[in-house]
């Protein structure tokens, strides 16, 4: 059942809204997942942080690849909750997600998402979830 | 402290991250918040279905408008959680927002996200979350 | 697969936990749940308010019973989320929960939280989580 | 502002509800906080596991003494989430939580709730959430 990060990065690609985020996945191992996408211009807010809604777009990203690693490549974010905990600055956004605990159709992951700038990463957010193989999916 | 829909709009339209998913505030009162976004290509993820991220976008800005009405502008998301309850398809996405509870100066808000498809709505996700005035900010 | 407001009754008073805190279960229809408990002292924390747990208690409870009324009785909490608003005083607790979305294994469920004193009832928390049913259950 | 151990096990004992399930504090230090509890008959819930509501209970109340390791006795759970990942067993309830980011008024912390059987520990639930120093509550 388990992918290898080549397939996770196609599934990756095949998500218009990361292509338009430029997100890139760096790890997707049993050790986690780590997303990254650039900051630009357009994914910011008012003030010139980076939207909340990017960075829940991160967060619940990488929790569903981490929940993909253990459960297969058919999977999506039942649910999860996220506490920012600093404005988001820099160059880029990195999530890193990992499993915590799971079973056989879901999984509950972790994440924590950061900036970079000047080389310094700062956390900005963290956040927790359920990640359900779509097979296993409650939907009518 | 109470601001118009114009002004809210206006801060909307300050957020590059907001224009670039052409968001727009429909209502915006101490009934609650209407934001709705259209779907297009570039918010779907690999199943053709409105990535999980543009959804939690979605709850992310309601909730911290919402928040806005009773606490003023200069408001941000301190914290939600959401749940997927369906995968979101349609032609455009709307989410509902309001306050459950206000202090001076953090509000406790709802948000219901339905998408739109031939006239009709379907719930897709629910949230709830923490809105607070960043001059009660708690960041070092 | 729906039962009972006494079936349910039967089980709320199967659960020691619940008969140690005077749970009663008032209200189980598919129009919601409604659990109350009277506040003694023993459920109070060191400022004399009812202590979080117990509060977290009532809400996790009655979004079980919420899930249980469309899911049957074998059901367990998979996850909520909880805001207090307000410390809790008064002489009982009332925590009322409803569906917001069935499938045929779960159920995301909405529970408000208030305390009653002179026959005024005050918000004191909201919560929002998934129950599932145990046939559904992911463990190992 | 920091407290002692005694000092924090003081403000436990000082919890009518903690002194009823015989919660101790086994740690209280800036690595974090361990609170116990023993698995009597009395907090289980009809399937003989313990109930949802006791865990629940140790995650908020060791949230809150791990966000008071940082921000003074004077604190309360403002809001955390849980997911349950195993029926908890055995014969003690172990909850370990710790700061994962703190402000002056505010702290986002984790915890991580295990039961205990034949000296092994099994996770069983975690939990996410942010506590906040009275002064700075938001209460009308």
């Amino acid at each position: 059942m388990t992918i290898s990060i080549e397939a996770a990065r196609h599934v990756l690609q095949s998500q218009p809204f990361s292509r338009l985020l430029n997100a890139k996945l760096l790890q997707f191992s049993t050790d986690g997942v780590e997303l990254r996408l650039p900051v630009s211009e357009q994914v910011k807010q008012q003030n010139g942080f980076v939207h909340g809604g990017v960075i829940s777009y991160a967060a619940d990203n990488a929790l569903t690849f981490a929940g993909g690693v253990v459960l297969g490549p058919a999977v999506v974010t039942s649910e999860f909750k996220i506490n920012y905990v600093r404005p988001a600055q820099g160059h880029e956004i990195i999530a890193r997600a990992s499993v915590i605990h799971a079973g056989k159709t879901q999984a509950v992951c972790r994440c924590e998402i950061f900036s970079l700038a000047d080389d310094r990463e700062t956390l900005c957010a963290v956040a927790q979830g359920t990640i359900v193989a779509m097979h296993g999916r409650n939907d009518a």
